[in-house]
């Protein structure tokens, strides 16, 4: 027996020889993160030994720099004990027990509170369709007069309460139907989807579950993925939990991942993570709702084309290089059980078609969510992820594009990036040197999410700090402002005031990367109108999709470049729209299907393909850019 | 090792202790039924044993009477070798190569010549639209300028050659798509069914593969199951087979199967035994015409509502029991691996819809195949298997009843009944004394099917040998009428004349047998026409359907009270008209689909619940029946 201490709760375990640190953890009833399962594969459960014998194992290389195994670095969960331990947990690796308890942290991932457009309110359930429902019967016992089969009484009473003309029933659901009806003496609840236009039996059960009756609309992004919980009785979102895109082994882009499932690597472990991913988030929002997983009747996913065909165990491979075509845009039908989706067996899944290779079902999903399509007059949607993409149109009409952005926004490839979660710097004021923030839930800062950086780079620049290059000016003296090997940096929070103990700084080469991540978005907005013939005039209203963290001031945004320099009020941020229209179309069968109508209407533009995206980008690597003229109304 | 010699052949081989009798035989090249594979299932592996020391074990008690097993009878593949053995192959339990080989018994299990009114003609081949379209197509490669996804520019030439409006597809066959399509220079065969009115793609396969495009059409009868291989692409019939359904094991009747199914026995047991007559025969067929199980796209079976629950899986424990319910009538589209249907295992699988828990998609597959619901003028379907099914109707209307009749014409409960293939005496004349007989394909006599079952009965009365009660004279003087422990009895050929060496003899059992066989058929006849309002003159036209062989003559059916005294002319006998339809189905869409609406269509009598019925029925217990006036014209 050896002892372990995990800091810095100071909690002490005593475990055999052997047992891993990630089972001492839960012994000593501290939370690590655990994405896949202790299988090695997600590097979540990252502990620092302090004292004691303990090293990283060949696992442990793709999750660490050289640096990091010479501190002590080491994967809890492939970790054994063989001596007594003294181990750090860091924040990034720590489950917080209020993150599961609580509600405050589920806004992060959704839609800012702002945006109320697409929230179904509790009082018009009554006016629901969601895509699977689900109906009580009370059937009439057979007679001699009144002998139909089993399954011709139950489709006789469907057609009271729903509007196919027809019904298709399963196999596995017919054996089952003769011995649920007698066993439930003719009392059922029936489970039905769309498919084709019919009715699609996919369960009946004893009694009245008509209670317990959810769904999941998920957005599967390149850098994250999100779940949320839906009632799909209320309309009510239960919770909404995110995580980090389990793929992320297998390269960091959708590029490097396409390039190892179609080269030596395989299609079949990208497929596996990101169901890994859904699978354990809806475990939590299940455990956290005290709910059934086989109470999910119905999954609706939303991400870019490459992802879905990751999804669905569809080759990419074709998608990567010219002519870059898909296997297909409009998805089948499927069964949760059959890609191993862990709800109900028979939930149906589907996932929001693409408009092309580099567009997709997320794209579809948010222009769902502002309602671009629904009306008259002409706006625009900004969705910025590790991809940047663009729609403009109306009711009649849409044209879009896409541009590599790179994931500086979401917090990714940035020294302090995070996701907009618990301990996130989400808002930064520079006066006089003093340096003011606020943090997501107002916790001790972890790192620095999409909004915080932004208002960095404002701050910086409005300070004169760092000029409109992005380069600090090194004469500006400051205790804050220093120059080590990664270059000069500028620090946001001391070490004191942070929850590593380690300083949170921003890096000349971090500004760098965000000024190319905006310059490539503001280039494809502009791009995309000059090919239309349109003015950001003329654009109505401009909604700004993104996981910037639900703080995001636009007058900011604005003033970086990122967006253009119209009437504020026309611009609107609508966070996750990816997750908000996956779930807009596990509430409403009608929503579903526009999105089919959108993805078929939308008109791509190959930006690599159109010659004057390359000078607006380079044009746009300035603050705000080279071409004041664009911004008039910014001062800085 | 040990000698084993076969006979009447005479073939010696040399085996190894604990080798099983059927893998001597097969190393001695004789060859021997194993339907079940020599699981000791089937029962059709019988041999007995005239020397050396060899016992029939537990398995047999099932399969052999004790006299039997004292006689030395045991299954070949139970049985090992543990000396020098010799025994005999019974003629049942022989394959006879020729039966493989040639065409000639191909006729016993379908229509007979003469009704040529439901075979497609291989001129009509272009005009074909079977059930399961195959369709080359050669893909213009995607450039930049047209880069739709791969399933769309299938769907997109698929719309130039198929009438579908839009497609679904298997997840299965996107996930293969890309790399058929780019491994195979963009030309590829597509597989396409219907479902739901819409295409169904199963398979898109490299190149032109249109030519190996086939189908089975399936008789799930309650004795018999039969097979037809059709060659898709011609129309052609390219082969039938038949064997005695497997379920026999578990029960005679459905009743007693039923029972089983529902009681302490299994479902799946009978589940799997049809499934085991279907997948041998058709890997029989699909051998003997060197084509590969994976090239049959498409099956339709044909049965009693009893026996398409079993072939699906579906329990049938309602459907004994008032008010005689069943799980389905119509029943859902399934693909063939869903059941384990060994033919490409994305081929197609439709089960002909029932009308009633006693009249199944057997008789709607006869309804199909006499043309009852396409004319004006109303005729009568009569389908005579171990229970007797009447439709009277016409395009507008059908009404239907069903009658236990017993399996007398089919062979079974009969002392030397078989069914309608090689060997049995399939005519009979009497003549002073003398018998003459013609057998199936004119090979020594191994029993009697239903053809000479009913001629012997009418010799019978016409030679007074019996009397109108069916009993026999003894007074009557011949070397062929004896009487032992079974009764009295009647030889028709002597035991040197025929294949076992053992006398084949008509018993008056067997006689009772088959009157209350064709009592109960004509009561249904009389009581179904009563209820309508008709009388037997107005039919314009009388199908007869079942197994008795294809000799059968009308005439004699009319003399022994089996089919009412109408003109001679305005009866057909058309053999197994279950598997006509069945293949019909296949051949084509529509017809597929007018089976639905005749199912729908047609009304169901439950003769049960008439009371009329039991008073005709013992009417009809005479030769040919009490009430003389009812057959006017027969004259013995």
């Amino acid at each position: 027996m050896y002892k372990v201490t995990f800091l810095p709760e100071n909690k002490t375990v005593e475990v055999e020889t052997g047992t891993t640190l990630l089972k001492a953890a839960e012994k000593a009833d501290v939370y690590i993160n655990s994405l896949c399962g202790g299988e090695g594969l997600c590097g979540e459960c990252r502990l620092q030994v302090i004292s004691g014998n303990a090293r990283a194992d060949k696992t442990a290389i793709g999750f660490f720099s050289s640096k990091e195994i010479k501190d002590g670095f080491v994967l809890a969960c492939q970790t054994k004990v063989n001596d007594n331990l003294e181990v750090m947990v860091p924040a990034r690796s720590r489950i917080e027990m209020e993150k599961i308890i609580t509600e405050g942290v589920h806004v992060d991932y959704s839609e800012p509170a702002s945006v109320d457009l697409h929230k179904e309110k509790a009082e018009s359930s009554a006016a629901l369709q969601p895509l699977v429902a689900k109906v009580y019967l009370e059937l009439i016992e057979p007679t001699l007069s009144d002998n139909i089969s089993d399954i011709d009484r139950v489709v006789r009473e469907l057609h009271r309460k729903l509007p196919y003309k027809d019904y298709e029933i399963t196999l596995d659901c017919l054996r089952s139907l003769a011995d649920t009806l007698r066993n439930n003496s003719w009392k059922v609840t029936a489970t039905v989807g769309k498919h084709n236009g019919l009715g699609r039996v996919l369960r009946i059960e004893g009694g009245d579950t008509t209670g317990r009756h959810y769904g999941i609309a998920v957005d599967v992004g390149t850098t994250t993925v999100v779940v949320q919980l839906v009632d799909l009785v209320s309309g009510r979102i239960l919770g909404v939990e995110g995580n980090h895109n389990l793929q992320a082994r297998y390269g960091e882009d959708v590029i490097s991942r396409m390039v190892f499932a179609c080269g030596r690597g395989s299609l079949d472990a990208l497929h596996q993570a990101i169901l890994s991913n859904i699978n354990s988030l809806t475990k939590v929002l299940a455990k956290e709702n005290s709910i059934e997983m086989e109470d999910i009747d119905c999954v609706v996913a939303a991400g870019n084309t490459v992802m879905s065909h990751f999804l669905l165990g569809l080759p990419p491979c074709s998608i990567r290089l010219e002519p870059y075509v898909p296997t297909a845009m409009v998805y089948p039908q499927i069964l949760a059980e059959e890609i191993g989706i862990q709800t109900s067996p028979d939930a149906i899944v589907e996932v929001l078609p693409s408009v092309s290779s580099y567009v997709g079902g997320d794209i579809v999903a948010g222009v769902l969510a502002c309602g671009l399509a629904d009306r008259q007059e002409i706006s625009c949607l900004i969705d910025v992820g590790t991809n940047g993409e663009i729609v403009v149109g109306n009711q009649e009409w849409m044209v879009c594009c896409s541009a590599s952005a790179g994931p500086a926004f979401e917090g990714g490839g940035m020294k302090w990036g995070m996701r907009a979660t618990k301990g996130a710097i989400e808002k930064v004021v520079i006066n006089d040197g003093r340096v003011e923030y606020d943090t997501i839930t107002g916790a001790r800062p972890r790192g620095i999410c999409g909004s915080g950086l932004i208002d960095t780079i404002y701050e910086l620049q409005r300070n004169d700090i760092i000029g409109p290059d992005g380069k600090f000016d090194l004469s500006h003296k400051s205790p804050r402002l220093f120059t080590d090997a990664e270059g000069p940096q500028y620090i946001l929070a001391f070490a004191e005031e942070t929850e590593t103990g380690q300083a949170i700084t921003i890096t000349e080469t971090d500004i760098a990367n965000l000024i190319k991540s905006k310059g490539a978005v503001f280039a494809a907005i502009k791009s995309l109108t000059d090919y239309i013939g349109l003015t950001f005039d003329q654009l109505q209203a401009i909604y700004l999709a993104g996981g910037f963290g639900s703080s995001l001031r636009i007058d900011k945004a604005i003033a970086i470049g990122l967006l253009p320099d119209v009437e504020k009020s026309r611009i609107q941020f609508i966070g996750n729209s990816s997750v908000t229209g996956a779930r807009m179309s596990l509430l409403s069968t009608a929503v579903f299907e526009k999105s089919i109508g959108i993805s078929r209407k939308m008109t791509n533009i190959e930006l690599s393909a159109y010659p004057p995206f390359m000078n607006e980008f380079i044009a746009a690597l300035f603050l705000p850019h080279t071409d004041k003229r664009l911004f008039p109304n910014v001062k800085l």
